[in-house]
């Protein structure tokens, strides 16, 4: 088969579009034609060994810089098995089962669930196109338990696009217990887990404020949200207003400002830091407001079922930007770095 | 009455022993004579605006460094209403009622539960001696919900060594939902929280590991914990070994280091950063390791309750260092922030 595989930690040379073996699938696997997969931000920083002690930059300014040292930790939570075959997002068809116990699954349209809960070993879940191959191919072979049937008239294209992005966002969204009439502020909304934040937020009833660059604040609204220009200081635009949450996909030099806006007894939820994984942390803020901090990688029981029932019950409606043939890969990161679209990219593997 | 009075912010000069009136009694309170009363970090703090936006460094640093600038946002959550009778710890004697329905606290040997849940207002839980005067007087007003019979074979003394460190301790475990068998690291263990939390953490049948110097390792030991010294890296002290909560009242330059130590899923709690407060947090560790922090100042229901069982079960033990009389308090504080005492230093109102 055709697959996109990302041969080393490296720049964009590193991504080679090649013919490899077919994946073989264990008794409790299926095998998936992919039909589309989503583009994340998470597959660059991969590459890029972001995750990496020696990274304290943002993806951005990592892609743009020459550098040549090795980053054995740049992967998540566990050293990147390069060669890989990256992708997060998958929406397909099972084509073949490991077992009978499985025929019930054969010829259905699914979405994979990335963080392979069923995989957890030693309290780490690996992550489908991080830790094992993902759909940056024409197959792919998944353990059955995180393959998901999905009734809807939704595109392939359009599928492929919530795996990731909206898992991440319900997973933080749970993780911030918010409820109904409460206010959050979304940072990167525009962005693929942001503009998922807003519509999961929506769902939840909340007040949603969301910073974006000016020229994407008109989508935002749009979605539900009360845009807020990333330019311009945060309180200049909020005021006194505090916030039940604040979900942070940004982190960088902004974090104090943001981490001010949390009221007593506030919750902030990461999952991402594409502006910079440092930040300066005054721990009084944290302890004399109350707050609560939660990283969120490893989802919570539920969400991924969250989702498939929001899309088959029109709760959430897809935001594509464009779809893209899988070997234009390249050209696709580097749009998708310059950061101008408003909803997902999404690749299709070359026809057979 | 005598009363040390802290006439506004500053340094050791503004601790002023003087006579003011005896504080009248609303129809809610009631009258206490303080027979003994605890010193902790915080009142230091709250005299030097440690609290304020324009403080970055430590409690120690603050108090040698001469310096005119007022911090209005000095105190805790609100400005400090000076003058102010500080003191957090009180145990005493109630000698009156402000209603006869609070006759059953007649007589009563009492502690005060300084962070006072009944006076909640706006999502703000004002303190006892912060917010409002405190026990560094001969006499006190306190309403008759914060007040919490004591019966035990304890001095006062002893008794007067418990409400804020314990307290603190005892939310910051709920808080981390500490369990059996798991493991926590506790800074500056030899202080007045993290030598309550130390004893607390035992009564959990948690594995404990406390830093701090050198010098107190013996009495650490002793006291239950693995001693760690502060002044070796950590990772050289306990290799791999992964932490379920880290309890921190320290902050400061370590704070990187200390992160390192907690596992996938693990806790942070905080309700101080002596060292300093501003700290550098690597927001991938959060996220990837689905780590949450927590910082706790208004305590969770049932925390001061606990407290009070677990003295009349025998289940913690005091830790005095030493008692002087109240008029020493500038003595008492300069001894205390030579940090080399392990246990509480308690004050004794002058005879009346």
């Amino acid at each position: 088969m055709w697959a996109m595989v990302t041969t080393s930690q490296g720049g964009f040379e590193k991504l080679q579009y090649r013919r490899v073996p077919l994946p073989q699938i264990q008794e409790n696997e299926v095998l998936i034609q992919v039909s589309a997969a989503g583009i994340n931000n998470t597959e660059i920083n991969t590459r890029l060994g972001w995750y990496s002690d020696k990274v304290n930059k943002g993806t951005q300014q990592l892609q743009e810089k020459e550098e040549e040292e090795d980053k054995p930790d740049g992967g998540w939570g566990k050293p990147t098995p390069f060669p890989l075959i990256q992708g997060t997002d998958c929406c397909g068809q099972v084509i073949a089962c490991g077992s009978g116990k499985l025929a019930h699954l054969l010829g259905q349209r699914i979405l994979v669930r990335p963080c392979m809960a069923s995989q957890c070993q030693n309290n780490y879940t690996p992550w489908f196109g991080s830790d094992i191959d993902g759909s940056f191919a024409q197959f792919t072979a998944v353990p059955a338990t995180e393959v998901f049937p999905v009734h809807s008239d939704w595109s392939d294209i359009e599928l492929a696009s919530i795996p990731c992005a909206y898992g991440t966002a319900e997973n933080l969204l749970t993780l911030a217990e918010l409820k109904k009439d409460e206010s959050i502020l979304i940072t990167g909304a525009s962005g693929g887990v942001g503009s998922a934040a807003v519509q999961l937020a929506k769902i939840r009833g909340a007040q949603i404020y969301g910073l974006c660059g000016h020229t994407k604040m008109d989508d935002l609204k749009k979605l539900g949200a009360t845009p807020l220009n990333r330019s311009i200081p945060l309180d200049q635009q909020i005021k006194s207003i505090q916030m039940d949450t604040v979900l942070d996909m940004v982190g960088g030099e902004n974090f104090p400002q943001l981490f001010e806006t949390i009221k007593r007894g506030g919750r902030y939820v990461s999952s991402g830091a594409i502006a910079g994984p440092m930040v300066s942390l005054d721990l009084r803020k944290l302890y004399l407001k109350d707050i609560t901090m939660k990283g969120g990688t490893a989802w919570q029981p539920g969400v991924f079922e969250n989702l498939i029932s929001y899309i088959e019950e029109g709760k959430i409606h897809p935001l594509i930007w464009k779809s893209m043939p899988m070997d234009k890969m390249v050209e696709a990161q580097k749009e998708f770095l310059q950061k101008k679209h408003f909803g997902k990219m999404v690749l299709l593997p070359n026809p057979l």
